[in-house]
């Protein structure tokens, strides 16, 4: 039989704090996840919860700190305050001391980020982290990264991006060899940044085993989900994130003016509301809750700052199938076995006589 | 009374070329534009066309050339094969020689940008062109730029993007003194480009005449109409773009799913199609139709090159607008006021008396 996997839980980060992720916690038990759960923050909100929540008590460990990072801390602030004390950092330790194997928090991007790098480094052959996003899709879901961890990169991490999200898309979205695209503005040969294009060389000749690239896709290509795994860095990919949900809240206001209009309309949005039941659920954000902090010697999880009971759930969800299997293990064999086919060519030579032995 | 606008049609451009450019013309007129068409292309495909159309052909002159670049040229064949004598760089030429106000091409974007360089040249006071999108938003439109001009952007350049966008807003959305809004991503401490942070400090310290710099945006507040002018560098600036059609095609299609599922979803929508007329008339891309090329030494709009006639008419009417109230000579006034406003700055004076008379 496995065992449990071990989720470090940040109970007060998020705009609700435990209100929403003990809950959030206790509805991904009910659906069938083994968790066993490490729980960070003030007891005094906590305790009850659990006391009223046999289910979820029975498989929680609870260590009380009254400190807690606030939403609008900056990074600094909030590192300076709470690092070794908060719910946030505690969670992210429990990870570093192998006292679970994941932490969630909806605490704030920044301080989290600050803290996931302050406490657990970038893993091996990586220099710095990304964050991935699960994006819906008109064909199912795409992992997008880097969405906002790291401003610039150069081709090099571009090819660790690639290796990362195409090891996470095997696991979240179940696809064995997940098609690759490089994000770029258009094909005509006067555009494209040079990293871009360089990294675009380096995985055509890598031709690595457990992803297929596929060469540039474009802003549209997203939505369209043309590839599993777009890979791009920080400032462009945030901004995608970003416009992509200003566009479809865009939308979504549109369709409300339109059917609240005349009378005939307002009965047509009430005989269409199966239909539109649908498009909710299609367009539901909390379905893909859940930014996936990768590139370091952990996995953290970031669920949305105002992330309700199910919204948690599914970020939990997440964190469950990403530790079940083995997401950081495998990232860390793939960046190693690219690392090492590539280091005869880094080196200058031209045979592979200098490459490391594979003991 | 005032002369006519005078507009250089490349007639061969898009993919359609005459079948829409000259309709679309048609239609502009009709619609009310006051023009005087310079048209380039063909004369075995436009002569038949003018003569059973007598309104346009009173206000037009036509040059014939069989040299068109086609949709799919790279920027440097249709430098090689076109310059000089294609209909695109005709039309572009006109403007240098002040045969006409403006020119209009549906050609590709590459090649009409890399002739528009060559041709025109940069205006003094700009090192780069860039593109401007009309962008439509829930509270009407915003000016997005650059959108794929030029990769990478240093704070000055940001700073000219700010100048030449709110020119722009001021004659296309009419308003007198435009919100300016820089593309960033969050207001945490680590995040941001040097450059834009150091754009925003110019743009805070110079307090500039025609635009009220309001500070960073995030992707999500394009499609909001946060402010009128959204300034950012190509790369990012063309990914959201691409990124923000996409998710409307998106959310179109989960819309079409979800009401043609079920029967009562399907009368709903048929009940209903005064809101979706409606919501097809807000989410149609041929309304805000025309990429306006900034920073050159003359104006050229860029079709959409899958226009149809409508899309072509908006196009040209555009043009008609910037080159009416003298967007050129808007943006040429407004760049030397702010260069010399700066210029004892740069200097490292700290009085102005160095600064530049004003003859």
């Amino acid at each position: 039989m496995m065992k449990p996997v071990r989720i470090a839980l940040d109970a007060m980060g998020g705009d609700f704090g435990p209100e929403v992720m003990l809950p959030g916690a206790a509805r991904a038990l009910e659906r069938g996840s083994d968790i066993a759960f490490s729980i960070f923050g003030d007891e005094k909100l906590i305790g009850p919860y659990l006391a009223a929540n046999p289910g979820l008590a029975a498989v929680s460990s609870l260590r009380h700190t009254d400190v807690a990072v606030r939403m609008d801390d900056k990074p600094s602030q909030a590192l300076r305050a709470g690092r070794r004390n908060s719910s946030m950092w505690l969670a992210i330790e429990a990870v570093k001391k192998n006292q679970a194997d994941i932490a969630v928090s909806a605490g704030n991007t920044g301080a989290l980020m600050a803290m996931a790098k302050t406490c657990l480094h970038t893993m091996p052959n990586v220099d710095r982290p990304a964050i991935a996003a699960i994006w819906p899709t008109v064909r199912g879901r795409t992992i997008v990264l880097d969405v906002g961890a790291s401003i610039g990169a150069d081709a090099q991490h571009l090819v660790n991006l690639a290796i990362m999200g195409a090891a996470m898309a095997r696991i979240v979205l179940s696809v064995e060899r997940p098609t690759v695209g490089l994000l770029n503005i258009g094909s005509e040969e006067m555009k494209g940044i040079d990293e871009v294009k360089k990294a675009s060389r380096l995985l055509r000749e890598a031709a690595l085993p457990n992803l297929d690239y596929v060469g540039f896709v474009e802003g549209g290509d997203i939505g369209k989900g043309t590839v599993d795994v777009v890979i791009t860095e920080g400032f462009a990919g945030n901004i995608a994130l970003k416009t992509a949900e200003g566009t479809a809240n865009q939308m979504a206001q549109y369709l409300r003016e339109a059917l609240s209009g005349d009378l005939l309309s307002k009965i047509g949005y009430l005989l269409a509301r199966k239909g539109f039941a649908a498009l909710k659920v299609k367009m539901d954000p909390r379905n893909v809750n859940g930014g996936v902090f990768l590139g370091l010697d952990g996995v953290v999880i970031k669920s949305h700052g105002h992330s309700d009971v199910f919204g948690t759930s599914v970020a939990i969800e997440i964190a469950y199938k990403i530790a079940r299997h083995q997401l950081l293990g495998q990232i860390r064999e793939a960046l190693a076995r690219s690392h090492e086919a590539r280091a005869p060519k880094l080196s200058g030579a031209s045979q592979p006589a200098t490459a490391p032995s594979q003991s």
